[in-house]
């Protein structure tokens, strides 16, 4: 390819995407012009090659890198052979999935239900849980995404509404997030121990009979990678027991070897009722997510109809990439790698940036599952301005590097492969876009 | 591979799905075990060879037929390229598919938001209503499927769940089916006129000025394939304008040639303000729906940012598949193939099927778009019970043909690209099914 035709391609990309195409939480008028055409590994580039070091893993879901070879040879073996089928029928390459997944869940765990994404799988997970314990509520925290879906089932008319009218009852508490404090906490100890009086609170101020679940991000991601503090999983476990409260565990970001565990709940004295995945189980190659659900709910639908569904559930191509990712991670040692790397030189690197950068407030994260808190006053903790997180973002693109920005935050959230020289490449650039960047913020 | 070698396959096909794989809608003690490996046009079959003739299109969605050698080409071609790119992102694909899209909708149309399937794709589009419009309601009828989701944003406890939640304004009405009336109306055009007196009843009865939109399969489908009578969506169409309500028309199972049209709504007096699809636009060989928008509501959030989205919008992999299948189903005229083949082959074949059994109470349909609705007594039109619908699919399947069976329904929808040889051996499979499954019946 000349480099005019590659050039030529570029703007026909960026033609055709302000003419037709519409994006995701935009102000359509101010969209992002950045073309990727193809990629590798923690890269990716246009068609002129310019290229970017990926620390965004795209929304944080490449978990495995990009274009990892046996994944793309699975899809493109799959799609000679059969790309969709009814959910109804059985699928070799669907049950190979569900036995890989079902084999890094706890034990108690048998069955998964496959969805499209992170969303629908909360909506199953949900319903699940109403169904399976009769009651209504569920309680998850302010800071928290579980996707983005409310009322298809309640503009369908037919008898599938009835059972599904579940967008009520939503009830949101506090999370534990010792930075930001909510309890007025100082120490890890006291953070976990009064988000649990609180949410205890909240339960009984509720009416412990009239909640389904309790609904958590095991490690909460976009809203910020809040490590749970000591004993809080277990806690809130132990909450949910005392009340016959089931609880879900959001693995849909933290899950499938981003903290460095296979699931992040892994690392914790915890076990889920149901489990939500998506993203990094198959990093994203085809749509897909699912609940992994637990002998007992599982039990609930053998002779009772589960009231949900979709199309595309358990779709062939998307099992095939899902058996192959995997598969992959395992032999390669994806889930590893991202954990040693975290600990080596992610973790220490950044520490070391919030040395020289007065404007970081914490660094806090594990395995490739970082964020980087930026404030315009250390003691204040005063979030920095959207302006000069714009000039952040700006700058590190401008240096070949995607990253990740959230509010006042740079989630560092490369592949699971990246290496000890991806991550050489990648802190000095960090380094003096935070030098440069700020510059007249006085 | 030997014989049983195949057999092996299937077998274990069938014990993972059993052990491991939880399925939509269903008591999961009582689920198929057909078997998909592969398939080709409107065939099926598993491992050892057992072949079936689609029509059930699975869920209605294999317009193109399976495994179409251009669209399982594009999908490996782009599998080699980049699979998954975050939906911020520009994609030449992206752009190509969007535009193509936009070459199938009417004037004023120019963007394309991109969700996984049909119900994110009824939650955008309602989305969009009611923040264009500033109003609450949503009215829809109760003989209809729009998605199953309904809670995944309100569970959500960020600000993205602030202008989301939208389960609630929602209202049911009735739509026109002459042979069920609702209207006590007697011909097609009664039932058009009454049908609209009661919408407009509801209109003024809920408040004009809480209505965002009208939300309606141009064409009813799993609720039965009810064409819309004369005058009744250009007199919806005229009740919206009267009121400002916006008008979102739902073909995720109508558009893309199912009914031998474009769009279904092509063949009516009547233009939406929002259409959704998914299904047919791909044939489901990749997860992917989305909403075409019409200028005056994407210029809503030019400036404004659209408070919806997903990981996987746009995904490359699926929209491959879109920019393929399109090209296509037009290059090989796979929409007026639908078009003849129900109007010569299918619908008179039906009909001659309805003169030799009393227990075809009614046939309706156009293209390959069509219900056989089956009654204990022709004069009362009482549905044909459950146990009766049971038999009539197992004797069905057991004879090679894969139906959609729905309450007292059989719907024939093979794909679009269905032959009349296909045809020809389809309906007498019916024909002694419905001979045999119904002896002592009376």
């Amino acid at each position: 390819m000349t480099e005019n035709l590659a050039e030529d391609l570029d703007e026909l990309a960026r033609t055709l995407d302000r003419d037709h195409v519409f994006h995701s939480w935009s102000a359509q008028s101010q969209l992002s012009s950045l073309v990727v055409a193809s990629g590798r590994g923690c890269r990716v580039w246009d068609h002129a090659g310019r290229e970017y070091l990926d620390f965004s893993s795209q929304l944080v879901n490449v978990n495995i890198g990009h274009q990892h070879p046996a994944v793309v040879q699975a899809i493109r073996e799959q799609a000679e052979l059969i790309t969709t089928i009814a959910p109804s029928t059985v699928n070799l390459a669907r049950g190979e999935a569900a036995k890989r997944i079902i084999g890094h869940a706890p034990s108690g765990f048998h069955k998964v239900f496959f969805t499209n994404g992170g969303a629908d799988a909360n909506e199953n997970a949900i319903r699940m849980a109403r169904l399976h314990t009769g009651r209504d509520k569920i309680l998850s925290t302010y800071r928290s995404y579980h996707g983005n879906t409310g009322a298809a089932i309640v503009s369908t008319g037919d008898w599938r509404r009835i059972p599904n009218e579940f967008a009520r009852g939503h009830v949101h508490f506090f999370g534990p997030y010792l930075y930001r404090s909510e309890f007025w906490a100082t120490t890890p100890e006291e953070e976990s121990e009064r988000a649990l009086h609180h949410l205890r609170r909240v339960i009984e101020a509720e009416g412990p009979s009239s909640i389904a679940a309790v609904l958590l991000e095991t490690v909460p991601g976009t809203a910020g990678i809040m490590l749970p503090p000591p004993g809080y999983l277990a806690g809130v476990r132990e909450l949910c027991d005392q009340h016959g409260i089931l609880l879900i565990l959001d693995e849909v970001m933290a899950g499938f070897g981003r903290t460095g565990r296979w699931f992040a709940f892994d690392g914790y004295d915890v076990r889920p009722d149901l489990i939500t995945f998506a993203k990094g189980v198959n990093s994203g190659y085809v749509p897909v997510g699912g609940v992994v659900i637990s002998d007992p709910i599982a039990a609930t639908f053998d002779d009772r109809v589960f009231p949900g569904g979709l199309t595309y559930s358990g779709h062939p191509l998307a099992m095939a990439s899902i058996v192959a990712a995997l598969d992959a991670m395992e032999s390669e040692g994806v889930v590893e790698n991202a954990r040693v790397i975290g600990e080596t030189e992610i973790g220490p690197a950044l520490v070391e940036l919030a040395e020289r950068h007065e404007v970081i407030g914490e660094v806090r994260g594990e395995g490739v599952f970082w964020a980087v808190e930026l404030v315009a006053d250390r003691e204040t903790r005063e979030p920095l301005p959207a302006a000069a997180m714009g000039r952040i973002k700006s700058g590190l693109v401008a240096r070949g590097l995607l990253p990740f920005i959230q509010d006042n935050r740079i989630h560092v959230v490369p592949p699971c492969v990246v290496t000890v020289e991806d991550v050489a490449q990648a802190m000095p650039i960090y380094d003096e876009v935070l030098s440069t960047a700020l510059e007249g913020e006085g």
